[in-house]
């Protein structure tokens, strides 16, 4: 375990600079350094620290590697009235995301709801940046994707499954989108990293060993342990309809096809995929009243008794949304894991900078 | 505690006319009787006893009192090339969702998938037979419903959100087709009663009590005990999905405002609201490809390195659908409480008949 740094506290602008500065200086053209910066700034902010600035350091290797192609865009290459199948054309998994939720809703514009669904795409950072585009259009947002297995089945003693993380948004007025991401695993790999990285033991329900044993050691993990499935059968079950929806449906590669976006070859794509729907909440209801209807169920929640000690029921998203105004105001302060992994991806890309 | 009776063995063509002799014995039209007990046999015959005949005694109560209408059918009352509005007309829950699934699956042989919310729907049974008619027209299905609340958020020492069923089918080709059927609690409250019924202890993690903590008392729920969400957050994330997606997007009442279809008066609507999605994979992709692919990637978890003393690896439903296999050949067999509350129904509506 190397010395972990301080804390870094920096604004959400600087933030941004920092890291179109270090996808630009190992080539990515422009607009795809904006699309990143735009989602890991976006999920930073929210104190989502495990999928923001910190995944730059593979990002970053694979678009100087070729593995990620900056040269040329996402397409279209079936649709119809309600759906489209999209080539990610090995863009960075964030491009090609970001399109297809934009084709998502356009097309639940003109016909109600619409399903987009992504092959040859990348690692795509956080789910839930791509539902809360579907809201800020107020439309109910749902995002997923594949990836290589790190999840159980129950009585496995193997992965056999992404943790294929999903992710809703839907627009309410008073109060901000409700916002949920999560993994089909009981946690993300990224939280037992996390928690490897900063020298804590993690709770046994998280992984199990190779022979299938819960174990408290996040060393072990991803080669010598599998993620445990939320809730058992109902979490692998989830994760068995991403992997449809985001890989069978959208002629992705599925399982073990999927190339590992941290360790397989930077200079190979990965072939992720990735699945969205869209809904056009004004088409089917009067808008006013779904808003009112949205913020009514969050405020009933909000009021409902509490446990005797707990001050607050949050609803989906209410605590990430908070931590974004508070960096607003005050900077996004990134945690020691994350500064130092960023700070070794500087020195690897030899870029010379002074925000982190 | 009553006497339980013996488990009780019945053909599956038995079981559908008792199921349609009930329900026409207290007024209900032949066409409603007839989907109600299609609906039940099925459930039943995969083994799901929470969710097939069991609940006949509630559905023949409020037909019997008027709650539920069957001389009136579900209609369209606003659509579009990939959604529509569905207004149940307090109908059964079974009646509404059928008809609001064909509509899904019209519209998605179309536009190539779609939305379809109802309002003013029942208590619909398990979701998973709404998803499984997707799947026979070679499509995904997704279904979805509110229910009156049981399910605590994390914090909360009261429910705030109902189980909120959701369920999801995929067809393939070798093998049966994938098919999910979860409540977004540890567990459906139907488990709860079926424990208590059988005079069990439940474990700690299923439900709360009235001041928010973890009992094995069965009997508590639901008047002083709250269903816990599966995994926490996650689980009561995902509930308020399904609230939106069967209960604020169709138009349908939410939460405290449904009623409650077992213990509220029989004679008036519940007011349940219901989701469903179809996506016509054949337009998408080629279906022989795509059936291939499902087939293959449930050939690779059953074959999955296992767990010592396990010996086999299973898909969601494919328990459900081997159950089915042999309960064609050799009858259901209907545990105690099922017979317990069956003959009991009887009773309470008069009706002379050998089967149970």
């Amino acid at each position: 375990m190397s010395q972990l740094p301080q804390p870094l506290n920096v604004s959400i602008e600087d933030h941004h600079v920092f890291i179109m500065e270090c996808l630009r200086h190992v080539g990515a053209s422009e607009q795809h350094a904006l699309i990143v910066a735009d989602a890991l700034a976006l999920t930073d902010s929210w104190g989502t620290f495990t999928h923001g600035s910190k995944l730059l350091s593979g990002y970053t290797s694979r678009v100087k590697h070729g593995g990620c192609q900056t040269d040329v865009d996402p397409e279209i290459v079936r649709d119809g009235p309600s759906w489209a199948i999209v080539n990610g054309n090995s863009t960075l998994g964030q491009v090609a995301a970001t399109f297809a939720m934009q084709t998502a809703i356009g097309k639940a514009r003109e016909a109600g709801m619409a399903y987009v669904g992504v092959h040859n795409s990348c690692h795509f950072g956080a789910a839930g940046v791509y539902s809360a585009m579907a809201a800020d259009e107020n439309m109910i947002g749902i995002s997923t994707a594949n990836d290589i297995p790190s999840v159980a089945a129950p009585g496995s003693r193997k992965a056999v499954l992404g943790t294929n993380p999903f992710s809703y948004a839907i627009p309410a007025r008073r109060h901000p989108p409700i916002l949920l991401d999560i993994a089909m695993s009981t946690v993300a790999g990224g939280k037992v990293y996390a928690a490897h990285q900063l020298g804590k033991e993690i709770p046994d329900n998280w992984i199990i060993d190779a022979s299938g044993r819960p174990t408290t050691d996040g060393s072990l993990y991803p080669k010598n342990a599998a993620l445990a499935p939320m809730s058992g059968h109902k979490g692998y079950g989830l994760a068995l309809l991403m992997e449809s929806l985001a890989g069978v449906l959208s002629g992705a590669n599925l399982t073990w096809n999927v190339k590992a976006w941290i360790s397989d070859s930077p200079d190979e794509p990965t072939h992720h995929g990735a699945g969205f729907l869209a809904f056009n909440v004004g088409v089917m209801q009067n808008m006013d009243e779904f808003l009112n209807r949205v913020d009514g169920l969050i405020d009933e929640i909000h009021n409902a008794p509490k446990i005797e000690g707990v001050d607050r029921l949050y609803v989906p998203g209410e605590m990430e949304w908070e931590r974004r105004e508070i960096a607003k105001e005050n900077g996004v302060t990134l945690p020691p894991d994350v500064v130092m992994v960023l700070r070794q991806m500087t020195r690897e890309i030899g870029l010379e900078t002074d925000i982190v």
